[in-house]
Parts: C-alpha cells; sequence; structure tokens
C-alpha cells in the first residue's frame, strides 16, 4: 500500500505505514554516501529540539493545544527510542543540514505520527503541517546546529567517563609500582634512574589535563542559534521565540544552553566543532604515545624492554606459540589516527564555508560523532583489557638499570662530571660495571641512587 | 544450545549455530570500536586468498584432497556471498589483522563450514583444524595484506567506472556549451572573455589526468607478499608455495599478481596504500574545486553569478519558497574532506610501522575502503544529478561578459596597454561601456572578442 | 687565527674570535636542514633561563660570585640583542634540542663570553666551563623546553595585538555599514534580508572569541619543568633549585611561570604545544573563511557580488589595465594553510614521543614559531591594508536585494508559505518581480523588508 | 639617489642603484609574511622563461633585435646568479604570484638592466618597457606556474641524487651485514629468525620504490601552459607564441617540456604539485620508519635492543656522560614530519583554487620547496652521518635470538604446532630454555634454524 506525496520535482510513491515522506525519499536517493543511519543521540537532539519549539509556539499562541499535543507526544516517542530506523537519510549529504533532518526526515516523521496520534491519515497535512507547524518559527540553518550541538553535550560525558577510568586505572598503577626502581630512557637511549611508578603518575598527570581541556571545552557548545532562523536574523520568528524555546529545551535537555550573543555569526561560524575536534585530537596524540610507551616498556618481553608485562587477551599468532601481542594498546593507537584525520577533514569543512552558512555541516557532525564514539571505544578496551591488568617485571627493571651506564650520571654530582664521564670510559673498555669501579674507589652506589630518583 | 571452545586466555561458550569460534568471540570482545562489519569485498579477497592457499597445499601434498575439497567449497560459499554475517570482528583491530581476520574469523568460519561439509561436528578440529589445515603454510602477516590488496583492486574499476561517466559527462557538456561566450574570472575577479564550453572541457581534462593516475596507481596493489609468512622470509613454508599459491590466486581472481621481489620488504612496508591513498585525494581535491566551481557559477542565480543551472533535485528550504540549493556539489565537496582528512590516518599509520610488521594496517584498510566508497558515491550523484542536467544560462553569460572590463584586455593587443588603460579608466569615470567608447574611436569590438578566445 | 677544541668525537678548530665552539660545529655540520637560524625570541629566551639559574645557583651558593656575575653579564648582553649571530646551528635537529641549545650553543657561547668578561681566553674552561658552571644544575631536558615555552609567550601577545586591531576594524565596519540593507546568501544561493552591518560583525564576533581562546591557552605555556633535568626527577640537582630559578626567571621575564605538578609528566609530553597550536588554527581557520568572504562580496566587481569594494594595493595585472585583484585576502587564506599544515606536523611530532622524553620538540617549536609568525603577518597586513578601507557599494547591494527572490521569504509570514511560493513561481513564469506582484496584491513590501532585519 | 616611480596607486621613491621598482616595493609592502627570499632555483627559472619569451618574440618579429639582446642578456646575468638580492618580494604573496614575480619583481629588475645594457636610464621605459617589451606575450598566470614547474625540475635530481646514495648506502649494508643471525620481531615482540642483511635489504628496496616513483612524477611537471596567458584562451598573443617559446625554453633548460593539451585546465588546475608533494610524502614516510627503526634497533645500547651501533657524532648530553643518542635518524623523522604537514597545507591550497586560476599557487611553490630542501638534507646527513658507519653488534645479535621463543615457531614446522606450543609452555613454567628442551628430545636445533631464514 502506498500513498502518493509531492515535491518541486514531482511524485512519488511512499509505503503507507512509513512515517518519512517524499523529501526524505530524494534526499535519501540524491545522498546514498557512506549507507550509515543518522547517529541515534542525533536523532533524539532533533527531537528535542522540535518539542521545546513546539512548547514555545503553544505558548507564544502560535500552535493550537491539540497540534502541540500531538507533535510533542510524536517527539517524546523518538527521544525514547522509537521510529529512529523513519530516518533513512545519510548522515553526509548537501544542503547544511537540510535534507535529512529539518524540512525532511524528521519533520516528515514527526508529522505524520502526529496526524495519527489525532487520528488523521499520513500525508493529510491540513491536520498537522511539517512547514507550518511542525517547523513553526524554525529553520534548517538553526534546528540542525542546534541539535548538533546538544549531540556532542550528550557525547562528551560518555567520554569523559572512560576518561576518568583510565585517569584513576593510571594513578593506582602508579601506587601499585611506586617501589619499583627502573632505568628511565630519553630517545630511546638509557638514561637515568626512575621509578615505575613515576612512569604511571606521568600517564596519570597527562590524561588529568585532558579531561580538565574537555571540561572547558564543553561551553562552547553551549550557545546556540535557535530563533535566528535562515541567517540569524530570525525572520519570520516571533521576538520571544529565542528566548522562550531556550527555557523548555533547558528543562527537556537538562543542559545549559544560552542563545549566541551574535546570531548572525551563529548561525555562519562553525570553528566551535573544530576546537571540539582539537581537544579530542590532544587527548588522542597523549594517548598514542602512552599506548606506544606501554609497546615498548612490554617489547620482548625476552628479547625487547620487557620491564612490565600487560595481559594476555586472545592467540597473538596462529603460528608462534605462545606469543602475546599488545593488540589493545595498537587499537588506541588506531583509534587516535581515525581522529587525527578526522581532525583534518573538520577542519577542512569549516574552513570551506562560505558566508550566511556553512554548508557542510552534515560532515563534521558525522565525523566528529565518528571521533567521539572510536575515541571512547578505544580508551575503554585499552583500561580494562590492558592498563588494569598491567604487572611490573621488577627482576628485569632491576637487570636492565644496572646494565645501563647510568651510574656514571648518578655518581657525576658526588665526583664532578669528568670524573664520572672517566667511569663510564673505564667501564666501556674494561667491560667492568661502572658500579664495581666506583666501589673500588669507595664510593657509596646504592645511596647515590636512591638520592637520585 | 552451546559448544565450548578454549584458547590460551581461558574457555568460552559459542552458538552451536554459529561458524566463528573462540578467537573470533574473544576479538569482538576486545574491539568494539567501529560496531561496522568488515566490508564484503575484503571478506571475499580473504576467501579467495584461502582457497589459493588449499589448492596450492593439495598440489604441494601437504593437504589431503578431502579436506582440501572441503575448504575449496567453504571458502567458495563465502565468495559466492555466503556466510558475511559470521564475520564478528570489529574491522578496526590490534594485532595486524591477525584477530578478525586470519587466524581467527575468517579461518575460524571456513574449519567449521568445512567440517560440516566434511559431516564432523563445529568445533571438532579432528576433522578439520583451523591452524594446521586452512591456516596452512599461512600467517595473517601474508594472508591479511594480499586480501587488504585483493580488496583495493576490487575497489578501483567501481571508482574508475563513475569517474569515466563523469569525464564524459563534461565533455558532452563542453560540446553543449561550445558556442556560449562568456566572461572568465581570476582571483574571482572579471577577466577575459572565454566560452562554457573551454570551462567543461577543463574539467574534462583534469578527470582524465584523474583516470590515468588512477590506471598507473594500480600496479602498486599488484606485488603480495603471499608465502613470506611471518616476517617474509617463508619460515615453516614450503619452498614452492608462492609460487604456486601466485598461479591459483591469479586464476581465481583474474588478477595479475606477482610476487614482492623483497618479501621482508614486502610484510614490513606499506606505504604501497598511502600512494594509493594519495591518488583517490587529488581526484578528490580536482572534484572538489570543480564542485565549488559549479557553486559559483550557478550561485544566486538572480543575485550572483548565476551562469549555469543544476536541476532542482529536492526543495531547497522550508522556509524559502523556490530556493534551489546546490545540494549535490556541496556532498561531493565533503567526500573529499573525508578523502583528504583519511588520507592523514592512513599516512599516520604507515609511518608509524615498526620493525618487521605494520600493526595498524586494519585502520589503513578501513579508512581506505571508506575513502573509495564515500568519493565513488559522490562522484555517482555528481554526475548523474547534477552535471549532466546542468544547463547554461546564455543571456546572463552574456550580459555578465557586456558588464566587466575585459574589453580593456581584449583591446590592448591593437591598441596597446596604455591607450587600453585609458579606455578602462574613462570608463569608470563617464560610466560608458567600453564598447561604447571604443566604437566612439572607430574600433571593432566584436572581431576583437571572437580573436580572442 | 684559531683555536683547538675536541670533543668525544676528536679535535676541530674555532675561529678564535668566535664564541661558539666544538659542539656548536659539530651540530652546524650534523643538520643543516633549513639553512635558518634560530629564532630570536628563542635565544633571548634560552638566555634568560641560563641567567635565572646562574642567580638561583648563586643563591644556593653553588656557583661563586665572580662567575656567576659574568654569567650574567653574558646572558643580559644576548637578551639586550647582541651575539645572537654566534647561534649557528640549524632550528631543526637531532636530540630533543641538545646540539643546538642547551650544552652546546647557548652554553658555548655564554661560557666563552663569559671567560672574556673575567679577562681569560676563549676556550679556556677552567676560567668558566660550559658544563660544570653555565649549565649548572641543568639539562636541555628542561632549559630547552622552558625556553621554548617563553618564546610562546612572548610570540602570544603580538598575535594578539594584531587580532585586537582587526577585531576594532571589524567592529568599526560594522558600525559603519549598520544601514546598509543587502542580500543574505545560503549556500551561495540568493536568501534573505540583512544588514552589511551584520555582516562584518559577525566577523567582529568570531575574531572575539579567538581572543578569549588565545587568552585561555596561554596558561598551557606556564607550566615549566625547569629543574626536573634529565627527565624531571631533579638528578643532580640541588633540591631548592626549582622553587629559586622559578621565582628569578618570573622576576626576569615579567611571566607568571609556575612548576609543573608533575616533572616527569612534565619532561615527556609536549601535548601543550599542540594545543596551543590548534588555537592558532583554529583562529586561521575563522580568519581564511572570513578572507573568502571578502573576496566573494567584492568578487567581479561588474559581474560578480561586488557589493563591496576592497582597497586597490598594486597593479592587478600586466595584462588586463585596471584589474584590482583581492590580492591581501589571498595571502591571509595561504598564512591560514600554513598554519593549517603546520598544525599536522606539530600534531605528528608530539604523537611520536617515546618514554620520557620527546626528541622532536625542535621542529615543534620551529613549526609553531613559523604560524606565530606568518599568522600574525597575515592579520596585520588584511587588517591595515584591506580592511580599513573596505567601502560598501550600496547601489549595488539594493540591486541585488531587489533582484532576489527573497520578498518570498519576508512576505511569507504574512500571507503564508504556500502564498508566497504562488508569488514567487509566477515571478519566475511571468518576469514580473515579486515586489510588483505583491503591490498588486496590496501588500505592504517595505514595511515587511523593515521588520525581517 | 632616488628616482621616482608611479603607478595605479601613486608615486614611490626607489633607490637609484636598484634594478626592481615600484611594483616589487609596493608588494614588498604588502607582503611582508615569511621575511625569506625566494628560492634561487625560481629565480632562475623565471629568467629563463624570460629568456625564452624573448627569443620567441624576437623570432616572431615582435620585438627589436637590440631590445631582445639587451633582455636575453640581463635575464642571462640572473641565470648565472646575479640580482638575486633584488628579489625583495615575499614568496608567500597574493596574486597568484603576480605581485612577486611576474609584472613587478623580474620584469621590473630585468627591464632596468636592460634598459642599463642600452646606456638608458632605470626607470626610462621608453628605452625598454616592462610590459610593451618583457613581459611581452606573456601573464603572470602562465609565466609563474611555468617558472614553477621549471623549478621542481630542478629540485627533482637533487633529491633523487641523496636517494640513490642512500640506497646504496642500504644496499652496502645489506651485504655487509648478510650473515648476521638476528631476532625478527612483530608488534615489538620477539618473533622469528632473520639477517640483519635482510633487514637492510627492506630497507633498500623501500629507497628503491621511492626512487621509481619520483621518475615517473617527474613528468607531471612537465606540461606548462606557457602561451596561454591570462586564463588559457592565449588572448593578445601570437598563435605561434606556445610553440615557438617550447623549442627555445627545452633549450635553455634542457628539459623535456610540452604544452599542455589544455591550456583553460592548465592555468586553473594546479593538482599536478599535490601529487608531487604526495610523492615526496610518501618517500618521507617510508624513511621517518626507517629511522625509527634504527633507533629501535640501536636503542639501550644495554637495556634497549642494541643490536646495532651508529655512530657518534656529538656528545649526546651535557649531564649523562658517555651517552650516544640517535640525534641523525631523530632529525630525518622531523623532516619528515615537515613534508607531511607541507602536504597539507599544499593539498588545501590546490583545493581552494576558484573558477579560471588558483591564487594560492605561491604557497604550493614555497611549501613544495621546503619540503624539497628539508627532506634532500635531511636524507644527505642521514646517509653521510648515520647509514654508512651502522655497524652490528653480534654478540648482542645471538644474544637476543637464543633469549626470544623463537625456536618454538622454528620448531613447529618440524615438530607440529601443539608439541611446539607444550615446549614454550615448559621453557615459560620451567625457566629452562627451548633450545635445551628441544635437544634434551634429541631434536637438532640449529638445522632448522638456518632452514628457516
Amino acid at each position: 500500500m502506498y500513498r502518493t506525496e509531492k515535491d518541486s520535482v514531482g511524485e512519488i510513491e511512499v509505503p503507507q505505514e512509513k512515517y518519512y515522506g517524499v523529501h526524505s525519499l530524494r534526499a535519501k536517493n540524491n545522498f546514498t554516501i557512506t549507507n550509515r543511519q543518522l547517529d541515534s543521540d542525533f536523532i533524539i537532539s532533533l527531537s528535542q529540539v522540535k518539542q521545546a519549539l513546539a512548547l514555545a509556539n503553544y505558548e507564544l499562541g502560535l500552535l493550537p493545544k491539540e497540534k502541540f499535543e500531538a507533535i510533542s507526544q510524536a517527539s517524546q516517542e523518538i527521544i525514547d527510542g522509537k521510529w529512529h530506523e523513519e530516518f533513512i537519510v545519510d548522515p553526509v549529504q548537501g544542503g547544511a543540514g537540510t535534507s535529512s533532518n529539518m524540512n525532511v526526515n524528521v519533520n516528515e516523521v514527526i508529522t505524520n505520527r502526529a496526524i495519527e496520534i489525532m487520528s488523521g491519515t499520513k500525508g493529510d497535512f491540513s491536520v498537522v503541517h511539517p512547514n507550518d507547524d511542525v517547523n513553526k518559527g524554525q529553520s534548517t540553518n538553526d534546528v540542525y546546529p542546534t541539535a548538533g550541538k546538544l549531540t556532542m553535550l550528550k557525547k562528551i560525558p560518555l567520554l569523559r567517563a572512560v576518561l576518568v577510568e583510565l585517569k584513576e586505572a593510571f594513578l593506582a598503577k602508579s601506587e601499585e609500582f611506586d617501589y619499583v626502581l627502573k632505568l628511565g630512557r630519553t630517545q630511546l637511549s638509557d638514561a637515568v634512574p626512575m621509578t615505575l611508578g613515576q612512569e604511571f603518575h606521568a600517564y596519570y598527570s597527562v590524561v588529568k589535563r585532558g579531561i580538565e581541556r574537555l571540561d572547558h571545552v564543553q561551553r562552547e557548545m553551549q550557545a546556540i542559534n535557535i530563533g535566528g532562523i535562515v541567517i540569524g536574523t530570525g525572520i519570520t520568528a516571533h521576538e520571544s521565540l529565542s528566548k522562550t524555546a531556550l527555557v523548555y529545551l533547558n528543562g527537556i535537555t537538562k543542559e545549559q544552553l544560552v542563545i549566541a550573543d551574535d546570531l548572525v555569526d551563529g548561525t555562519q561560524h562553525i570553528e566551535q566543532y573544530v576546537v571540539l575536534s582539537d581537544t579530542l585530537k590532544s587527548i588522542a596524540i597523549s594517548l598514542s604515545k602512552i599506548a606506544n610507551d606501554i609497546r615498548l616498556l612490554s617489547s620482548g618481553p625476552n628479547s625487547g624492554i620487557g620491564e612490565i608485562s600487560i595481559p594476555a587477551r586472545q592467540n597473538g599468532s596462529s603460528i608462534m606459540p605462545g606469543k602475546i601481542n599488545p593488540v589493545i594498546p595498537e587499537v588506541l593507537s588506531q583509534c587516535a589516527y581515525i581522529v587525527m584525520g578526522n581532525n583534518s577533514t573538520i577542519g577542512l569543512a569549516a574552513e570551506a564555508g562560505q558566508l550566511e552558512l556553512n554548508a557542510f555541516e552534515p560532515v563534521v557532525f558525522y565525523k566528529l560523532i565518528e571521533s567521539f564514539d572510536v575515541l571512547t571505544n578505544g580508551i575503554k578496551t585499552f583500561t580494562e583489557n590492558c592498563v588494569l591488568g598491567i604487572t611490573a617485571n621488577e627482576e628485569r627493571c632491576q637487570d636492565n638499570l644496572e646494565r645501563s651506564m647510568y651510574l656514571a650520571t648518578v655518581l657525576s654530582e658526588t665526583i664532578g662530571y669528568t670524573k664520572a664521564a672517566d667511569l663510564a670510559k673505564e667501564s666501556l673498555s674494561t667491560g667492568k660495571s661502572i658500579r664495581e669501579l666506583a666501589q673500588m674507589q669507595g664510593i657509596d652506589v646504592d645511596e647515590s641512587i636512591k638520592k637520585s630518583v
């Protein structure tokens, strides 16, 4: 069973049971790009905006009670997880989000569901009209970015939570390994002593800094342009719309949104997403460095550094029995590379905006959401399947420390740089350890080490 | 109903009807990153490699006929599109592809299906063994990259086909618009005359060049490292394995593969994918520039350049009746931004390889496949839904040409640079057109224009 | 006249009049990469650190008064701009900055100059010793990054100053153009009315936001690791060194530096520079978008949008008399592309750090300094040679507004979406303007426009 | 002494002894961006183009003999290295190169020098005119890109030469180390045996591939657009100009240039530079991976892998006597990061081109030249100061090999996967080596190893 719908391009047959309509189908046909669906948090955010606007329009006397109730209920159903399969338009699309989101997909689904709630027939827009009612006082250009920001505000706490778990795991390890003396390395060369606890505390510190930056960047997502309509001038909108909608939207979402100071700017400039993506990127860069460190410290284990062991998560090789590979740190680095590449894409799209609107917001949102997802997932498995299970190989730590030439430096403060250099040279030429040579000269080596860390 | 399987980590329950096993489940648990499935072409390519190896092992007397036939049939079923849902491991994973591909997912699915074909019970590896039989003479480190290259060789012709269509569309338009005189612009400023046909011929030329580069880069994917086993030394492999497997693999895939000259190099260096990704990127860059040109030329239409019209594909705005937006060129640029960002990711992963293996191939393949898909899809909709329907607004072309100051340049050859500059200044100060002023001096303007294009 | 110096590699002849020595020459030979000199602010910052450390060492009784005074004076001379030509080592170098900065170039220049001040002979390290005196209680690994952060703290105010000028220029223009009605454009298509003042106010707003982010990011540069020595454990350093040196360094530089909470972290992680570079990048992205807008708005001028004029800064073309090109906005975009590319380089270098030290700080500093310089320079010329001289072409603004179909939207609120759409269609088919058709139906068009902005 | 020159902006005083003029000074003032000078090869290339055009114009009867001779001589002087200091305009500039190159700097310098040769007074353009004579039949838009391509054709052989030296150095090392058995590592974990010669042969192979790609990409630089004038239509140019100029330019430069098939395309699309930059990038990526491998293999030396030693090039640390750091490989990686970042910049600039001209060529050339220079320099020092002096630590190679669990794999072919796994487990639990356990079971271990490599 089909119903016939039409737009400015022509007529099209829509399956009767579907809530989407002609515009959604048109857009789906134009944009078969990623073959993925719009992110669920995004669908929910769009519906939250729609619901808030319906509330505001009702309060301002622009929408009759019955229509308002039906639209609000339809929106609530989507917020509660229903009808998401009706969002058929590819998330990457032209039109600055118009096609799949504002006047097409969300409006059509809510409209037809609202018509149904009011006992009408889908497609009979005399009951509820997608433009005159559901989209009342709105434009893609304010609804879509507002929903985009709401989506990121839903993603940030998920990322934050796994970062906090990782931070705490590093802190716990730094305490667990506090007493393990080991060799520090600069430029991959043997350097001076430290504790394994200090190593993990450094990881703790950088993750902590990442969380602080994430907390700070959150505000970039809180200034929305709802009520700006097409280009920020609020054309066609009731003068109290922004303010009224904001109150409802904060109520619905429990966020602390504000209306942007300058709505024209708020509609055309999207560098806030760049800044948010940058924050994810700087976190990803730090984590990939740490993941590589974990690979280095656990390398070997016999013929590498081998100072820590990471948990075996799966057979490492079909052909090398007993091989354990650092698969979890490896996947975290790959997540970081995705985030770094997406950061380039997002910067490109932001820079390419023209005049009153950036038409490339869809790809910004798509890639920012991917960055959030892979980074959050990557950190989660890294903490749970790697960090928490790391153990220290104390004997190896001790061996590596003794084998290095670090003692020259440790002793240089006591006996001076030149004498220490002589000891190092003597050690190299005679094969005797610096410790041995130093002790022959009556120097208390262990005391010197302890003081140095 | 479940069966119990175990690996070095411990035991796990596997649903009896599933072909995957303990290793796949383990990997799925470790790597919940993208929530996407491995690309179908990749699954098929893995199975083609498995089938070729089974053939080679059989020919070399390393695999009994019955096992070989079961393995080959199981592989063929996957090649024919069956059992793809059994590939449950996330495409982005640690372990250089080991986890989801070689010793885990493909081996398990083929093994259990082969056991079934031989009337055994899934999980009873005495019938067919995933390592000793299905993975015979193989390692992730040669199977996974070989399948990766086969996958790209399947993607290249798909991209090529849409590029050829686009090239032909541009050529047709260049002929259609051959006679339309218009203004050329440098630095967005009015410059000198050209034809609209020349504009589209330039687009044709750059696409043509892209196709030639794509044809050339194909060879980067043809040198495979099958038989190199773990690090390219061929450890545990029969000395004729590479050669024998190659013949079968070329037969199965109809490709023109060769064995890499240096298998140690062929296992650890993956810059070929960078080079392939670069080719996609340079094509994407050219197309995004063209897409922007189409937006500029069709801008307005009333209060922009407006020299061409692009087909209306959908209602442009919920709020601005009659507005037609360049949604299709916009989505093509977004595809380009994805390809450019992925190119960064791929470069990062290639650079990060360490010693005998690059552990980050999974993200390279994942992003390269995404680049192929979005670029191919973006070009397809661009050609079909935009380029083929472009029409010239001849009157506007003529108006813009007449309004510009181009005549000064057209005339400068005839009357000299200084005199032409004087005409331009006089035109600016008096408001009279250069044409008018020139004709007052008896200069044949139209003849000059015709000569200039 | 030459003096002979030697290091662990061998002997080398140094021109007698030079203050640099064997290590500098060795490094110069190893690193001929960019053929540029170290940035002057960096040389000054290194010397400020050296001076502060001499003061601290003297206060702690670790350096005799006479040596301290000579070292301090030598440092002050460099701070005052002397001897910069003695810094001969390429800024891009291996060794995490060791080669050209810490134990080599700065130490050698200060040492030999201090020796000279103390009436010794250059190269006679019994007077002042580069390691035991000038480098007392220091390592490249804490001196070089500390000087790096000081350098960025010198660059930030320079960038901030030109941003403030640009912000004020945009604000002034937004007031100057407050009354100029013009067409707004979304997706390069004619949309709805706005004022030219609103356009420039949007630019003002985004620059303002950039300045706020720059102010915030400054703190990333304030936590230094001085006293951490090799890997942050403070090996060989006096226990009060960090604290004492900090006080002096704040006194010398007038900065508000603090010692990093975790010096091990503070030595090995350098993501703060990524974060700083990201801030420059997000500013650059916004400015390049604005520069492109300026090009679009001034395009033509006859056969483009032409709504504003930018000042003619130079002859535009050797061949097209009278052509004015937007050369200043073009160079600003190019500066932005440099900043964006450098941001990639900086991210790569930060991610590649290994264990206790990031050996790639030199390229991070080199490219960050380039980003600061080209962005600051680009903004300066953009403000002075473009923005301040922009004028509005009011007549063209009015023409473009009237020619567009915007009236349909302006009227849609009054007469409803469907009727407005009918007017738009009628206008397209009859060629009559929407204004004309609307007025025929007795609608007050001008009143509607005024309300819409 | 000054002379007064004027342009459309106004009058300016030029020092009498200078060959540049008003346009150069104007541009210098507009573009103080990098504070660097145009690359010398670029200055020479511009002059070669000028000389070829003078020859062509003379042959076509468009330039009198005396003027031609003076222009040709002036050009030749610049080609021979004279007057380069007269090129005062910043290489990064707006105007697609117009400002500093075509109608400004090169034209002015050649004009005034030619006037001088003809015994005239600088600035007296009645003797030789910068536009009517020196720029005869030319535009920035064909001269500047043609000179850009010539510049790259001068840079390619320099890069090629150092690549060939590196390739040969790797080959020599692969032969030198042919007999050194060592452990291969995958994912930084101990894997299976190989020779150190195989390791270096793999490096040889990837460099060889890079050279082949560089040879191929050269053709991208050979198609020039000389004669296309403003937008490729050849406006104002003699119909035989392209052809005639080409012959002379090939003669002067000894290159194998051709005229682009489609001059409109050849003027507006610059993706060839992207493709060239991509080739540099893929080479840089491979080399940075190898540089990191060298760091890993030489790490320690006592408490890392330490299987090779790299030459000590300078004292490693002011504080750790005897420390040798891998400073040369570190700088090569930094060169690679610069090349990778520049590649982003170049891609951005290419994508941003609009309609008939890409106004961002200056930054493309500037960054491409930087990429060539730093990569060439980095490779040179890497080969000379690192690779050629690498020595094998055979004892350590042997130790690492014996300590690893590789024997399990080596033996698995002989005794089967399961038994080998049992040996590995037994080794781990008992602490006895696999070799020992295997020999206890009468297995010939050394024979197995030899066969495996």
